[in-house]
């Protein structure tokens, strides 16, 4: 037996028990005639004490030659601390050490083991295993440990099954980002990962599994920003027989479960707002509603001046800063210096000011005097005190350019307080999206998200205006999950994958088993699936997921501790039946 | 709302309640002026009637018209049924429908969904979505759910975290039989999908996460045998201060929790036995002790007269067969064809007639007398009423076959009865195993596993001989999980990989990560791994797990159902820096 106690246990009412812990030593502090040392485990920090006059000669002897992050284990006694350490839970006590042993000893880290580490990020990833031992990301993986208990407890009771589907499956066309796995057996054929079951958790719908959950790994081989891995992971939900309102509000009840159960947070509502009014107010389809400062849109009283900026955009919008009349001059020109910046991308910035007396102070007082900056004060919300800032340009890159100011001024302002919640859903997504590039329309959630009822005809004469069925969960200004209702009908499908731009033996190709399943009673379902990940990091208040992985990849999607992925023998690729084909 | 209740829950304190129900149309019977539907989802089936009287035509027409599997959705009242039926929970009632709408129709499923099914294996795996509509399917998926629900609560309330562990890993030397994942963004590199998580959870253990578990998909891209898949499921384990006992405790723990919830079978002992014991007492390891019939071992009373073929085996060894006294002349002659089948390999099978007036009749009486007879007797255990069955040969062959026999003759007895369960350590296995093919020694657990103290010295000299902290879970003759106790130790890894004929460079290369990870303060640690895909069919009954995986793929690896393995573009490879190398 190796411990009778963990390292994280033990108080003053332990005192003259014998005990026997084992651990890592955090550190120690050698006065010659005393030892103290701090033993680490997964539970705490106990403190161990090795002196002259009651340790062994044997003993203090190994004691003195303990380097950081050996392994030991001990037999002592529980004995009271002279000076107590109220700031850990067993800072009362201290173990007067008879026996030790060194289980295994350890070079030096390359980074200490403390809360604030002096390792880099590179570092750190190389040695995973070493940082796994530091609190923030210990607790970070026991934090996603427990929130997937927490969803799984509670969709077992609401009657939902979990049920794997399979991980090596087909590529599907927009495959493109598909990561392939060549089969063996089957000569110059491949599988592919999924990059979500959709299909699978369609097809136990019509298997009659009408609540269906997972949690589940997927993969997308994409070049990767800052923030996303090639596998992820998600909580893929399905139900037969329900309508949006059914979906909504059963996830509802999951969110609220976590951030109860978890954050020791009781939301009582999930207010729901149409994406077009999400994009009116903050120029966003995942707002943040913690804070207010939403758009108001001011072409009517901006654009009866001389001012050809704002004459010649298609809109003009500004937000109110609360109390931003504060700001000095060169603070503002920070600010414009900012919006301009190539990730935000705006030209300028127009602002007015609101001052205590009443009166307003533009940056434009040439071209608008009082009354036409008091109603952009009204339609923006300002109150004296306040500065109004105002972007114009073409619709949709200026909501994204005055979406991204709010959220750097709500954080400057310190209105992100990740210690509160407020969910949201967003509702009637846009079935299509057009790609700038292409010219073409493409499903904004996926082929098999159904239009809202009564717009099919619309597909053909005005695509881009066509409503989906399509709901996504925003917490925080962050999209935690999102879904739709599906089609369910073999045609409408067919009609859906035609405006998609796929011929009919594409189609036939890559959803013929889905299409085949259609026509033996399929029914009405929908479903969502939340991003694991990032819902674990938001829930514990962070917003960079790494620390919730256990062994993440880098930004070239690489494992640096195991050094993957890696050339393969040439005997295996002819097993595979393949060959390099190198472009360098 | 599609449904206010569902179609297995309606009762007699229903009656008079209006509903609205959805589901399948399991079949209907028109009598003209009167028309049953039996409605059909997850929950049960529950009986609609439409008459002349009391139906409106509208909806009389309507359902006259209803196709089997069509999707329906009715409004009606709950009233008694004037013949009640006693098999199903509904029963009682059955609901006079007043709306019915169509949902969706379906074509004539390819076979009936009922639970005893006329679809062959190939045409279910085909409709696989329409398989699962059968209850057998049905509740053998959501078997596996409570199954992993129940590992996972027990888990968590004893402290262990369920850690991802990444799917994208690098390709290991046994790694021959390893899928790959080509990777675009590293040209000419590969990811290798895991044959288990145990290298990373080994790296959690010496990240200090000292009760680890996983419900996990693992790969393995072999030759299927009947009954293998290329990805299945492990409950992964893993605990870090422990010693054999203390895994064996908490696993022990864990099985019986199962047993307990998922069984209500309360089970008191797990007995421990030797591998040497398995194999010399039921020439298995992984004996089913449901029932004895145990070895005899007969050199000591069979090779002192002048019967050749026993006096050149290296073993002769025989069962008793409980009341095997009754065979005919003909059983007995279809018993020995059976043992030659080559699936056995026997070249035949001496027996011995346990009489009831205590002599016996033998079929080498030329050879041995009743004295000879009467000792097999005793050393087999054998009582009058009973046959002795003995094979004889090498060691090794002869234990399997007799072993097969054993099997065999309790299946044909009724002595391996499903709801029995008899649970069973197997420990103190061999470290290596001999290949006979290529004559050299392979790990028989896997290369992490530590040798049995002292006993490091012996790999140089009888390397056969060497025990390893190993152990089998065996539940009613099937392996259900295995582990080890693990090497924590640089030097003692680096010995092994030597012993197992790696290279310096290849052991540096495949397993430098974890070498170099020991040299950090490496803890003491093991594990063990459930195959959950058989244990969940083991304690429901079952040997064959494929109605357990809810879309499973064929012997050649193949899903059927959606087709893959599959072509991919020559863009995609491409892309991938891949050329076909095909050899046909």
């Amino acid at each position: 037996m190796y411990r009778s106690h963990n390292c994280g246990e033990l108080r003053a009412s332990h005192i003259n028990t014998e005990v026997t812990l084992s651990g890592w030593v955090q550190k120690s502090r050698d006065k010659g005639f005393i030892v103290w040392v701090d033993l680490r485990d997964r539970y705490g920090i106990t403190q161990l004490i090795f002196d002259d006059e009651r340790t062994e000669k044997s003993v203090m002897d190994l004691a003195q030659n303990l380097g950081r992050e050996f392994v030991i284990q001990i037999t002592g006694t529980v004995i009271e601390r002279t000076s107590k350490n109220p700031n850990i839970p067993t800072g009362d006590i201290e173990i007067l050490v008879s026996e030790l042993t060194v289980l295994n000893s350890s070079k030096t880290p390359p980074f200490t083991i403390e809360d604030e580490t002096d390792g880099g990020e590179d570092i750190r990833m190389k040695y995973r295993y070493l940082d796994i031992r530091r609190n923030p990301v210990k607790n970070s993986l026991i934090f996603r440990h427990k929130v997937t208990q927490e969803v799984r407890n509670f969709l077992s009771k609401e009657g939902f099954i979990e049920v794997e589907t399979p991980y090596l499956i087909k590529s599907t066309p927009e495959g493109a980002r598909d990561f392939v796995v060549p089969s063996r057996m089957n000569e110059g054929q491949f599988y592919a990962l999924p990059q979500s079951p959709q299909t699978f958790k369609q097809l136990l719908m019509i298997g009659g599994m009408d609540k269906y959950f997972q949690i589940v790994k997927c993969f997308r081989d994409e070049d990767l920003r800052a923030d996303r891995q090639p596998e992820f992971t998600q909580i893929d939900c399905e139900m037969a027989f329900v309508e949006q309102e059914d979906i909504l509000n059963a996830f509802e009840g999951l969110t609220r479960h976590l951030l109860k159960e978890v954050n020791g947070v009781e939301i009582k509502e999930f207010p729901r707002m149409l994406y077009d009014d999400a994009m009116r107010l903050y120029g966003n389809d995942k707002p943040d509603i913690r804070f207010g400062m939403e758009f108001g849109e001011l072409n009517d009283v901006a654009q009866h001046k001389d001012f050809g900026v704002f004459n010649s955009a298609e809109l003009v919008v500004g937000i109110a800063v609360p109390g931003g009349n504060s700001y000095t001059r060169k603070d503002i020109d920070k600010l414009i210096d900012w919006v301009k910046r190539p990730q935000v991308g705006a030209l300028g910035m127009v602002y007015s000011r609101c001052n205590d007396d009443g009166s307003y102070k533009s940056s434009v007082d040439k071209f608008y005097d009082q009354d036409d900056l008091a109603k952009w004060a009204n339609v923006t919300g300002a109150k004296a005190g306040d500065l109004v800032c105002i972007l114009s340009g073409d619709t949709n890159k200026v909501r994204a350019q005055l979406s991204a100011l709010r959220m750097e001024l709500a954080e400057r302002l310190g209105l992100r307080n990740p210690k509160e919640f407020a969910p949201l859903w967003v509702i009637d997504f846009p079935l299509l999206e057009l790609d700038e590039e292409t010219g073409h329309y493409h499903a904004m959630h996926h082929p098999f998200t159904s239009p809202k009822s009564g717009q099919l005809e619309l597909l053909k004469t005005n695509p881009g205006d066509v409503k989906a069925n399509a709901y996504d969960l925003v917490l925080n200004g962050n999209e935690i999950g999102g879904g739709s209702i599906r089609i369910h009908d073999k045609d409408i499908q067919a009609t859906m994958l035609k405006h998609l731009g796929f011929s009919e033996e594409d189609a036939k190709a890559q959803f013929g088993f889905l299409m085949d399943a259609f026509e033996y009673g399929a029914p009405p379902h929908g479903g969502l699936a939340f991003g694991l990940d990032r819902l674990v990091a938001i829930l514990d208040g962070q917003e960079t997921i790494r620390d919730y992985i256990a062994f993440p990849k880098n930004n070239s999607g690489r494992d640096i501790m195991i050094d993957a992925p890696a050339p393969i023998d040439d005997e295996q690729l002819e097993e595979l039946s393949l060959k390099l084909n190198l472009k360098s």
